[in-house]
């Protein structure tokens, strides 16, 4: 359970790091929507192992195809599966740790709910799953352009361990993200963050971060409430990328610190537009988007999987020790931000679906 | 769309701030629970305005009803129904805000949504509705100690505006959060706390802050990858609380700072189990629980409605401006903290039964 | 579990026959819909006991209350509550069956399940539950109404125990079925069935039959591939109602018995419109409507109470008889059409709504 | 939208007739069942084309790969895919069709609701889809095959046209059923069966039928009230089949002309347990199992592609004529058996996972 997500456009993932294969079937993709396997392939190149010297020397292609859902080159309205091959599999990487629970990995949680698990490669827990988003996200990402003149998600690296960057949340544009290897647009705070994962990796340590997403262009009026406030959403989108520890929305934490006077958006005209002066709210109130920018920050953790030695025990409840083998992310972050946007993706697409559902019935 | 919450322990809240009551139907709850309305009503009391000098000095009694579900005092299996009647409903403390949008509040978002609102009093928008999940918690709580021989969830406030206090999180008790009026279990930070809240009322202000939450006793193995893992899921019940800005768990934030040598979370023996030396995970693994306490932070922002003047617009788009009136609480926090325990407990709840149905059914 | 209906427009019925009341919520109702109480009532007075000789004499009146999702007038977008009082509720008439299975009644069965059951009066299972269906599809009608211009459904009864009626399904109103206390438009059969109802009630027995039901002013292109097809969905919607048998829609069981090129609708040129030249399929083709009269026919039981002895056994398993006390259906037929014409609402309201979140999304 | 099936065991379909293949998700399988390509391999035989002379002769070996969800021979408790590839597609044998609507197909309505369609072969709306409920119905056999002792599902054709099969209900076998190539029990009426098939084919036109199921071995309490009831899960899953326009449960239409004294199934003890004397609710009162045997009907019109000519329009609204080419089954009875049960499985899995939820969380 728990492979599905979205109500309207329901985005259902499957697969395990070794074994078929992973992918995603789409259901409640609108007809007619122009898709190819390359705009597809782009966001997933931005996800893959491998793209530079920061990230895991994996060999993985990560070739897409679409399976199903399409014919002469746009969507059908029925299920869009996107399914891409494993490959570059090395079983004996993970030989070990058959018999031992990784720290901070899924391993002894997946054996304790299911009693049994795939202990090659992280198996569904590995964040190759995420492929499924990423794909699913592309095609989100197009079906909010249509519905929206001026929509873009823009997701970076906003800090690395202690090394936090200095961006203009405003203007920031993904050429920008896309313009070094880390995906922080400020160039200082970018060098900075290559020597401090290149030295962690070297040590056979990892570091974690921070991603800092925004969305422009959403009309306002999307998110249900109660429980299906935008932030709610994605607050859950978010939550369940792996290693992730926290969600803020605009102000977030430091919301905590203010006092109502200073945190309170006070309504404007602006361009015959009703608009806030500043934007705490984050682009939501009451769960609903306001038209203001939607922005979001999320905490990821550093990765589990480290090369240095770890204590842990064994399936048969012995003491033991481990250290990984193999090529890992030293940081997921610089791999994450597509993810980070796709995941954005779903959870907009889905709610303005949810809202076209309603407006186009009342009269 | 949006008010029911949960697969199987479903929860669907109805009503408005003003209008007949506000209530919940739970639909999916265990037969022969044994349950009586003044088990529900001490959750309910907690929440309720009027309870200390704190809160709002609005008179709602909010007394529940159980109208449906129940015989003989314990549950049938089917929906249960527990409703509040509106009481001490003031249109008139309303009538400025028909016309205007108070700033970070709803009536903007619900306009352009639905192109009506309820302006009595926040409508739906209210906290009142907040009720139906205080009582559905209280069941789901009677159900996971059913269910687990030492389960408890112990909220409690951790911070207002720049106050922290120190708690131990591993051993604080209900009673102990309960011994103030701000539900603070630190005495010193508690006092700080309190004179602080009473300060910025009278100043005609609000303040945010931050509730902690920690639930002992829950079993390994609830939590399901890839989109409903437990993190995610509770971060999605806490920002659908009303005023939340942020969500962590474990390590949170405080992990983007960290290595995963320092982060990892040991496995060793202990008392005959498989436990962690370390609980930076925060009792949750890959999305599935593995027997630590699990614990998380909310961020608040401080409540949007306050006695100063503020910019904004009104309905004709005209520049205006506005000050409360009325009866409101400078601080959400005390009030909130049975809410974040409800609302853990029906996450945690609904993934207990989710894990019963493949349990028994796996040989 | 499974007291909710839809998936966009979420209608969760709850209450038990005795106890604090009957009612419906509805998640997912279009804003600025125009609702009364009164036109809510008159579809309840349509399925209300004591409306004529032909059914239980129970002095129920069913009075229905909005208690929320409605501001002067209008709904909100906000849950729809509307509930109805128990009253007349008589548990000594019921005291018998509280230690004996009534045969054909859902006693032994919910007992098997839940290991509880209210014994008064039937509890969940009894056919007041339908009453939070039929305030609910009163909206749905009304929504559909808005969404298309000759909208109307008209449920009849076609059949009871040997009377066949003959009625021109194509032109038949809903002023023609509330002409007579049975509901069956052809005035020569429902003058047989009223005499028949009176006969069997008098001997103590019950009688079952068949309502037909057509819907007309469908738009073209409703319902959803694979699982969710309109017939499908309206053939759970029938098989979910108390005491039914049986559905089929269009050309049904006699289908079984023709050839494909006498069973085939040709397509054809009318009034600038594809129209099918005959309607075997009842205006559903791939699970989708195609915009000619949606027609199906249900069956049901007679009623399982009776006032004749029966065989049964008691709670602790031994053998008894057991005769109906208390004042009851002869045929539920007459009382069930508004009860299908709701369930068909709800079924329609529910995919046009999943249409429309589709077409205003696609370019 | 509505390619999911199930609430805990989530059978997703994917795949048009032509195209990348045809495959399905299951999400919530449990973990540790024994599952193997052999036994899904085994079911999809039976649904195969080719199979005997009654069905089409188009030669798609339909053979069945599992992508994901398994380990060493065991289910993971991950999503499983099963997917088959596309082959011997022939799109000339299509050409017609792309431009005219084929009578009682969903070319129209596919085009009505989406503005687009795959007109090679059927698409979406292909036959060929129902491979995803097969394989998920073996497994889903699998299970039930686990948690109930005696379990078993059969299906046989019991009419074809006006030949009714005479098969004793509470004895009959699968492999009674698999003696002969129509699927029908009885051996007299199967051979005059497929004298008629043949016939009718020969001539260019088809043929419907009825198919029976009859399910031993569900433990009493499974099916939920009041939407979710048994027959209704049930008569959703069989009217979501292609052809299909009726089902029936129990007595099904026959109890319309019945009386209550006649039709109630009186309680008695056999055997040590609750039993009912006759079965005219059809294993199922008030939505629960009762555990007795759960039998229903289904009818299936004649399939709408025909040899024969037929009148129809065009794209272009032009009145037009056409008669099918290429390879089509003059009846679908015989092969549709195996998607029944499948349909059947589902639906008692699905449920048997519901009630487990709650019935090891009550004390």
């Amino acid at each position: 359970m728990g492979n599905t997500f979205g109500r309207l456009f329901r985005v259902t993932t499957f697969g395990e790091s070794h074994g078929g294969g992973i992918g995603v079937v789409i259901d409640g993709c609108p007809p007619r929507i122009d898709i190819s396997e390359a705009e597809i392939q782009r966001e997933l190149d931005r996800r893959r192992p491998g793209q530079s010297k920061l990230t895991t020397q994996r060999k993985e292609e990560d070739r897409c195809g679409i399976l199903s859902g399409i014919f002469e080159g746009k969507t059908l309205g029925t299920p869009l599966t996107i399914m891409v091959r494993n490959k570059d599999a090395r079983p004996e990487d993970y030989s070990e740790i058959a018999g031992k629970f990784r720290p901070s990995h899924a391993d002894y949680t997946y054996e304790a709910k299911y009693g049994i698990r795939n202990w090659q490669g992280g198996g569904r827990a590995s964040a190759r799953e995420t492929i499924g988003r990423v794909a699913a996200g592309a095609i989100a990402k197009k079906i909010l352009s249509g519905l929206y003149a001026h929509f873009e998600i823009v997701a970076y690296v906003a800090q690395v361990h202690g090394i936090v960057a200095s961006v203009d949340r405003a203007a920031v544009k993904m050429k920008d993200v896309e313009k070094n290897i880390v995906r922080c647009p400020d160039a200082v705070a970018a060098k900075k963050m290559i020597s401090l994962i290149e030295q962690v990796r070297d040590e056979g340590d990892s570091v974690g971060g921070v991603i800092e997403c925004v969305a422009r262009g959403v009309a306002p009026g999307i998110g249900e409430p109660v429980f299906d406030k935008l932030e709610a959403d994605l607050a859950k989108a978010m939550l369940s990328i792996p290693a992730t520890k926290g969600f803020e929305i605009g102000s977030g934490f430091a919301a905590t610190r203010m006092r109502g006077s200073q945190h309170n958006d006070p309504f404007e005209m602006r361009g015959g537009k009703i608009r806030t002066t500043t934007n705490n709210s984050g682009g939501v109130q009451g769960g609903i988007s306001n038209g203001e920018d939607i922005y979001f920050r999320v905490g990821f953790k550093p990765p589990a999987t480290i090369a240095l030695q770890q204590k842990t025990v064994t399936n048969s409840k012995q003491q033991s020790e481990l250290a990984a083998r193999g090529r890992h992310d030293p940081c997921v972050l610089p791999r994450a931000v597509p993810i980070v946007e796709a995941m954005a993706a779903l959870v907009f697409c889905d709610h303005a679906l949810r809202q076209n559902a309603i407006r186009s019935s009342s009269r």
